[in-house]
C-alpha cells in the first residue's frame, strides 16, 4: 500500500510578524459565526445597531477561502453562537446587558425574542444558521457554541485534537468579538493561529478591527499571525482536485476500483468519481472466493442484492460528489454480539439469539453516515475467549496462515478486514477481544476509552469492563471511524460526558518530535515466543528511531490488574448479566468450553465480600495506572507492549483450550479494568518457521504492539501509533 | 443569633456604559499577574522589550483598589503567569514564537531560560511572583495560569462558584493581553466584569490600551463595564474597619469574646483583636458544664494547657491581624473515626483501635489553616447506625432534649456543634451519618461530592460510599471549610479530579431569583412523623417564597439505590474493609447490635454474582439520578427531603435497635450510592409533645431539611440553602 495520504507537506505564506507555516493535514479552517443572524438585515446584528456593510463584506473572501481549504483536504470547522431554546444556556448577564442600558435607544428585543428570522441567536431557528454561501458540508465541524469564544462550553478542544489539528487558520465575524476571543483561546491551548485579514470583518471596523488584528502580531506574535487572503490561495489552490460541477451526475464512464478498501482511499476515489456499485461488485467477488479458504468467517451475509441496492440508494440520495457523508459508501462487518435491527443477533451462542426491534447506536450512526452493512461475523461463544476457536459456527483461521489462530472473540471482524472484504468492522473488547485478533490478522484495533462510544444494543460480556471496539485497515481509518462514533449517550449509564477537562495540546513540540513510551519488565516479557521477543525489540528499536524515550515504567498496576481478571471475582460479573438459571438450563446448548470455563466459575463461590474487595483493588491499580500517564516529568505518552504473547495453532488451542486462552490475554487484560485506552498495529512479520522450529513450514505471520494510554488521551496515543504505523509502513504485507 | 453577615448590599459606580452595580459580598477583585517578571528590569517583559514604565504606572492604583477592596471583605483572587519547571503546561508554539521571528532583535531568551530574577515564567522563581506592594495575604486566592486568560487550565471558574461569586473587579497587565482575555472568559461564563482604567496598563499602551478598554464596553456592554478608580474608592472604602497598622500587636485590653463561635464571625473578631486564648478559656468552661448534661460527647477531650497552648503559639505565629490564615483560632472537633497521629482512632470500636503515626489530609489542612482541635468525639461503632445508641463510650443525646436520640453514627460531633461547644466538627457520611446528627442537634451537616475531600487516614465503614462530611453553625460556614478542605488528592484512589466540566453561572438570573426544586411523593413522605409532615411542608411553603418553583420530580432512581441499600449485597462491603476473621475473633468485644447486624449480613451468604448485578443497578439509577438534576427545561437545581422522617427517643432505639435505625435513612441512603451532594439545613423547631402525643412534654425538638443535586453541583446547591437558612433565621432556636 502507498503512503501518499499520509507524507508531510509544510506550506509557508506571507504573514506577519513572520511567515506562517503549516501541513494543511494538521489544519483547520476555523469559519466563526457566519450565521444570518449576524449578516442580514432583521438578525440579531441588525437590531443592535451594528454596520452590516462591513461584515458582509468578508462573505465573499471568506468563500474563496473555504474552498481553498477544502480542496486541499483540510478539515472544516463552522461556528454558530446561539442558545439553547430554554436559553438554561445563556448566563442572564448576556441577555440583559444591552436592555439594562438606562438610556437605550435601540429597540429592546433580546436573545431568544422572536425576530423576523426566528428566536434570535436561538439554535434550530432560521437567523441562527449560517448564510447560504457559506452552508457547511456534510461531515464537516458545526460547532454551536454559547459564548463568544469558540472553546468555552464547547467540545471542539477535544475535536481537533481527535483530528491531530495543530494549526488554525481564522475567519469570520465579528473581529473584535468572537474572531478575536477564539483565537486568544486556540493560542493558550498551544494551537498556532493565523487570521485572515480579509475574511474577518466587524460591526465598527474603523475603530476596532485594525487594533484587533495588531494585537494579534504585536511582541512577534503575542496570540498568532495575520495573513493576507492571497498569499494564502497562491499556496492552496494547487492542492484542489479538478472540480467537478455542484450537483453534477457521476462521469459517464465511472472511475474503475483499484482495489484500495482503506477508508480514506475510498473517500478520495468517491470523490473523483467511483461508484459504490463497483465496490460493492469487487467484494462480493472476493467474499464469495474467500469462502473456499476460510468458510468460517460470517454467521449472516447481507445478500448481494440488498448491498447493491443500498448503494445505488446512495448514489441517488447523495448526487454533490463534493459534499458526501462520511462514510459514503464504506463496506463494513458487524460481530455478532451487536444488534440491528430485524436481524437475529446470536452472540455465537443459539440459546440467546434474539432478533432485535431496535439497532445498536454505533450501528445506526455508520448507517446514517453513508456506510454499507455487508454481513455479520462469527466470534467467541458470549464474547469470551481471545483464540476464535468456541464458536458453534466453525473456527475462523489467521488471514496469514490456515493452521494459526484467528484470535478472539472478535475473530470473523478480524478476519474480514484482514482479507480486505470490508474496510472495518465493529467490534467489541472486554480483555483484549478487540486487540488480539486485529493482531493476529495484520490490521488495526483499537479501543477507545470505556463510555467514549455507546454500548447500547450490544449483548454485554462483562458489562463493567466492555466497549465497542474498531478494527480498521490503518491507524487513520480507525481515527476517521472513532470521530463520527463518538459521542455521550445519555441512555447508556457507563457512557462518560462528552466534555472533560482537556489539557493542552503541544502543536509543534513534544507531541510531534519527542514522546515518553515504557514497555513491560523483561520477566514479563520472558512469557513471549522467541519471534515474538525479536520483533518487540525491533519495534522499541522504530519507536526510539521517530523520537520515542523508553523510560522505566512501574508495571505493577498493569500486573495486578491482570491478575484480578484471571483470579479475581470479575469473571463472575459475566454470569450477572445473565438469567439466573441460565447456565444449567443451556448446559448442553453451550460451547463445551465455555461450560467448562462457567462451571470453574460458579465452583469458586465468589463471595460478595470478595467483590467488594476486587473493587477496592480496582480503584487502587486504577490510580496507580493513571498517575503512569501523567503529564509530568516522570510520566510516560504511552504504554507499549505485545499484543499477544504468542500466536497459537488452532491444534494447541484445541488441546487445551482454556490456559492457551488466558496465556494470550497476558499484555490485554489489564486494559479496560483500568480504563486505559489501547491500539494493536501492524508491527511487520516473521518467518512461521521461526515460531515453529519446523524448517519446511512456509509463510509469515503477524507481530503486533499495543500501545496503552490513560482515560480519554485517544488522540495522543492514535498520532504516536500512526507515526509508528507510517516507520513500519514498508514491512507491513497485507495478503 | 443576627445574621448581619447576610444582608445584601448592593453598590453603584459610574462606569461605561452605565453604571455597574454589585454586591461586595458576591464580587471579587481579581488582579492579573502582577509579577516581578512583567513589571521589573530584567524580567520576561522587559526582556521582551515592553515598556516597563507604562506597566509601572499600575502598581499604585492597584495597590489603593486592592485595600479597598480588602477592607470591604471582597474574595481576592491574585494571577500569575507561569509553567511548570519542566515546561509540560507550555505549548511549543508559546515557546518558540517569539524566539522564531527570523529577524529578531531581541535577545533570545525565552520561558524557562534563567533570567537575573531566576528563570523566566516559571512557579517558584523569584521573577514569577508578585511585587512586594501587591503581595497576596493569607487565604487569598492566587491562581497560577499556564495561559494568558485566567480560565483556562485553572479551577477558578470552580473557586468563584464556590464562593457565591457573580461579579469580578478586575485589574492588573496587560490590558491588551491577560486582563482583557480574562475579561472576554469571564463574560463568556456569566461574570458581570468591570475593568478598572487606572488599574491596568499595556507594554503598549499608545495603540492598544484605549481600543481594549472601548471594546469591553462597546455596543452596551459586549464584554463588560469599565469604570475609573476613584468612584469605586469612594463606595468602597466606608465599608473598611478602622485600620491596623500592618504587624502591630493586638490592642492592650484585649476584645472580649461575645460567645458567637460562628466561623465567619470569629474571623471578623480575631481581625478586631480577639484573642484564641479567650476563646479557648470560654469553651473549655462549657465543655466542663455541658459534661454535667451529656458525658457521652468526647472520647477524648484535648487538654486545656494545650489548647492554651496551641491558641497561644497562633498569636505569635500571626502578628498581622489583617493577614491571618482561613481558619485562625477556630475550635474544632474530629470525629474518632478520623486519624491524629499520636492519638488513638477508636472508631468506637476497641478492638480496631490503633494510634497512627500521620494525620488524616482533612486534619492536617485545618491545623496548617490555624484551627485548633479540642477533642475526639463518640460515634456508633464502626460508624455504622444513624441512631447514637451503638458505642460503648455512652449514648449522647439530643442538645434539645435529653430523652432523644442525637442521631449518628457523627453524633458527638453534631452535639459538640450543637452545644455551640466548637465552631465545627469533621465527620464523616456513609449512608447519612453526616446528616441525621446534625438534624437532630439544630446544625448544619454538608457531605461534599464523593471524591472531592481527601479521605485518607479515615478508617472506611464501606469504602465506595464512605466521605468526609462538615457539621458546622450555618451553611455559610460549612462552605467556607469546603472551600479550605477541597482539594484533589493523588493518593486517594476515590479522589476526583480537581478540575472538571462546569457549567456556566448565571449570575443575575435564575441562580439568584428562581429555582427548581422537587420533593418525594406524597407516599414517601407517609413515612414522617405528623410533626416532620407539617414542617416539610412549611419548608416548602418557605422555599416558595424565595423563589423555589416546585417541579414534578422523578422519584424512583432515589427509592431504588435506597433499596440497594437496604435489601441489597452493598452492606456487604462493610465486611470488606476488615480482616476475615473479625467478626469471630472480636464477637464478644463488640457492640451487640453491631454483631447482630454483621451476622444478618454474613447469613444472606450474598454472592460475587449478586454484587456485580447491584453495581450494574447503582450505574443505571445514578444515571436516572443524574439526569434529574440536569440543566434543561425538566431538570430540577435541587431535591428537597426532611432530613429524617421522624426523631426518636433513646428508649424507643433501644427497645428495636435495628429497624428504629434503618428507618432513620429514608431520605440519606441514597445520597453517596447516586454521587449526590448533600446538605442538611435546620428548618425550625416543633414542640416536643407533638410528637410524643404528650400534653405534659415541654420543650421542643429540631427540625431538618435536606438539599441534595447532582455530582459537583455544590456550590449551586449549597447557595440555596443559604438562602433558605436565611428565609428560617427567625424561627431558629439554639440552646
Amino acid at each position: 500500500m502507498s503512503s501518499a495520504v499520509d507524507h508531510p507537506l509544510v506550506l509557508s505564506v506571507d504573514a506577519k510578524p513572520y511567515a506562517f507555516s503549516f501541513d494543511p493535514k494538521h489544519t483547520a479552517l476555523l469559519v466563526i459565526d457566519m450565521q444570518r443572524d449576524f449578516l442580514l438585515a432583521k438578525g440579531f446584528g441588525d437590531i443592535q445597531g451594528g454596520n452590516l456593510e462591513a461584515v458582509q463584506a468578508s462573505i465573499a473572501p471568506t468563500k474563496k477561502l473555504l474552498e481553498a481549504c477544502r480542496g486541499a483536504g483540510m478539515t472544516m470547522v463552522h461556528t454558530r453562537e446561539g442558545h439553547k431554546a430554554d436559553l438554561s444556556d445563556c448566563p442572564s448577564s448576556k441577555l440583559v446587558r444591552q436592555s439594562a442600558a438606562p438610556n437605550n435607544a435601540q429597540p429592546s428585543l433580546v436573545i431568544g425574542d422572536k425576530g423576523e428570522m426566528g428566536r434570535l441567536l436561538v439554535r434550530g431557528e432560521y437567523g441562527h444558521d449560517i448564510v447560504d454561501e457559506l452552508r457547511p458540508f456534510p461531515g464537516e465541524m458545526v460547532i454551536d457554541k454559547p459564548g463568544k469564544g469558540t472553546f468555552w462550553n464547547t467540545n471542539i478542544l477535544h475535536m481537533l485534537k481527535a483530528r491531530a489539528i495543530t494549526h488554525l487558520i481564522v475567519s469570520g465575524v465579528t473581529t473584535e468579538c468572537c474572531f478575536a476571543t477564539s483565537i486568544r483561546e486556540a493560542n493558550d491551548r498551544g494551537f498556532e493561529c493565523c487570521g485572515i485579514e480579509e475574511a474577518t470583518s466587524g460591526y465598527n471596523d474603523a475603530c476596532f478591527k485594525k487594533a484587533t488584528l495588531d494585537m494579534i502580531h504585536w511582541s512577534q506574535g503575542l496570540f498568532g499571525f495575520v495573513a493576507n487572503l492571497q498569499p494564502l490561495l497562491d499556496v492552496l489552490t494547487p492542492l484542489s482536485p479538478p472540480a467537478h460541477p455542484a450537483g453534477s451526475t457521476p462521469p459517464q464512464t465511472p472511475r474503475a476500483f483499484d482495489g484500495d478498501l482503506r477508508l480514506l482511499s475510498l473517500q478520495k476515489a468517491y470523490k473523483d468519481g467511483l461508484s459504490p456499485v463497483s465496490v460493492v461488485e469487487a467484494i462480493y467477488d472476493k467474499i464469495e472466493a474467500y469462502k473456499s479458504i476460510d468458510p468460517a468467517v460470517w454467521i449472516y451475509l447481507e445478500k448481494k442484492e440488498n448491498a447493491l441496492e443500498a448503494a445505488k440508494a446512495l448514489l441517488t440520495k447523495y448526487l454533490d460528489r463534493s459534499a458526501l457523508p462520511s462514510l459514503f459508501g464504506i463496506p463494513f462487518s458487524v460481530k455478532d454480539s451487536i444488534d440491528i435491527a430485524g436481524l437475529a443477533t446470536t452472540t455465537a451462542c443459539p440459546p440467546l439469539a434474539h432478533v432485535p426491534s431496535v439497532s445498536a447506536v454505533v450501528y445506526d450512526k455508520v448507517i446514517s453516515e453513508g456506510a454499507l452493512f455487508i454481513g455479520k461475523t462469527n466470534l467467541d461463544q458470549l464474547a469470551t475467549g481471545l483464540t476464535g476457536c468456541r464458536s458453534p459456527y466453525g473456527i475462523p483461521h489467521s488471514v496469514f496462515h490456515k493452521d494459526y489462530i484467528s484470535g478472539g472473540s472478535s475473530s470473523g471482524s478480524a478476519v474480514s478486514v484482514g482479507a480486505q472484504l470490508v474496510t472495518f468492522s465493529l467490534a467489541t473488547d472486554t480483555a483484549g477481544s478487540g486487540r488480539v485478533p486485529p493482531g493476529f490478522n495484520g490490521v488495526v484495533g483499537y479501543k477507545p476509552t470505556r463510555g467514549t462510544l455507546s454500548f447500547r444494543g450490544v449483548t454485554p460480556a462483562c458489562l463493567s469492563l466492555d466497549c465497542v471496539s474498531l478494527i480498521a485497515l490503518t491507524v487513520a481509518d480507525a481515527r476517521t471511524l472513532w470521530q463520527v462514533l463518538e459521542d455521550h449517550d445519555p441512555l447508556d449509564p457507563y457512557s462518560k460526558p462528552t466534555i472533560a477537562f482537556e489539557r493542552h495540546i503541544n502543536s509543534i513540540g513534544r507531541q510531534a518530535k519527542t514522546f515518553k513510551f515504557g514497555v513491560p519488565p523483561a520477566e514479563a516479557l520472558l512469557l513471549c515466543s522467541l519471534p515474538a521477543r525479536r520483533m518487540f525489540n525491533e519495534a522499541i528499536r522504530k519507536l526510539q528511531d521517530i523520537g520515542g524515550v523508553l523510560t522505566p515504567t512501574d508495571w505493577s498496576p498493569f500486573e495486578k490488574a491482570g491478575r484480578l481478571l484471571y483470579d479475581g471475582t470479575f469473571v463472575s460479573e459475566r454470569l450477572a448479566s445473565l438469567p439466573a438459571d441460565f447456565l444449567e438450563r443451556n448446559r448442553n446448548a453451550l460451547h463445551p468450553v465455555i461450560v467448562e470455563l462457567m462451571d470453574a466459575v460458579v465452583a469458586r463461590q465468589s463471595t460478595a465480600v470478595q467483590a467488594y474487595r476486587d473493587m477496592q483493588a480496582k480503584a487502587i491499580y486504577t490510580r496507580q495506572a493513571g498517575s503512569v500517564f501523567s503529564y509530568s516529568a516522570t510520566g510516560i505518552d504511552v504504554l507499549v507492549v505485545p499484543t499477544a504473547p504468542t500466536h497459537w495453532k488452532i491444534s494447541e488451542v484445541l488441546e487445551d483450550p482454556i490456559r492457551k486462552n488466558s496465556h494470550l490475554g497476558e499484555f490485554t487484560h489489564f486494559g479496560n479494568v483500568l480504563d486505559l485506552c489501547a491500539v494493536a498495529v501492524p508491527a511487520g512479520t516473521y518467518p512461521v518457521k521461526e515460531l515453529s522450529g519446523v524448517e519446511e513450514d512456509e509463510g509469515g505471520l503477524p507481530f503486533s504492539i499495543t500501545f496503552l494510554s490513560g482515560s480519554r488521551l485517544d488522540a495522543e496515543m492514535l498520532e504516536l501509533a500512526r507515526r509508528f504505523e507510517q516507520s513500519v509502513e514498508g514491512s507491513k504485507k497485507i495478503a
